[in-house]
């Protein structure tokens, strides 16, 4: 979640599925327990051991919305990441310590593309 | 795209669309022709007019990614936004001009919740 990637996850052949979640945080870590930042490292060295992962884009305002799009080849794996220990502990901390609001949204790809400059253009799915 | 919301949209009844749209940008306007912001700024506007749409979440890292998520009811509001003169010129623009790369992602939504800080927490779908 952290790790600010210099390039998006890539378009991959449909169907697989994303989950949005979109946040906005609240005013800084209280100081007690674990760090948001740490954690949401933690989370995001964790989501790359489940089965079916096929890649996480992050992007966080400064001072405003952060939205993270993870990508699973199928329902399994979300659910699996869903109900993994460490991340409901994550969770339930955040929702009493960082986040003011959140979205999530899990969402079946049904078309996707990429683009790369001056590089071949790459389309998939339909 | 460039209103930077207070709160995330709110999760929706399923099932609804979700475009994710991940860049990474080039290196600033090349000073010709139109400017980033005032496009994106602009498009944040004209797709309010859209059928269907239902709203649009958008975060930045500075220097890095950028994810936005667009919200719609059905496919007919994408394909009619997506066909929008206005809307294919700037991208176009945007492909020569301010994209290092892209993915782009159309997405049925299947389960959505929203949580709120201290107020009810509302959970649609399933």
């Amino acid at each position: 979640m952290s790790d600010h990637r210099i390039a998006p996850v890539a378009a991959h052949e449909p169907p697989y599925y994303a989950v949005v979640f979109t946040s906005l945080r609240t005013e800084g870590d209280d100081g007690e327990g674990p760090g948001y930042g740490p954690t949401a490292q933690r989370m995001g060295e964790l989501v790359k051991e489940v089965p079916g992962f096929l890649g996480e884009d992050s992007a966080q305002t400064p001072g405003g919305l952060s939205v993270t799009v993870a990508y699973f080849r199928d329902l399994a794996g979300i659910e699996e990441w869903r109900q993994n220990a460490e991340h409901r502990e994550a969770k339930e901390y955040g929702r009493a310590h960082w986040y003011e609001r959140y979205s999530l949204h899990i969402a079946r790809v049904e078309h996707s593309h990429s683009f790369q400059r001056a590089e071949t253009n790459v389309t998939k799915g339909g």
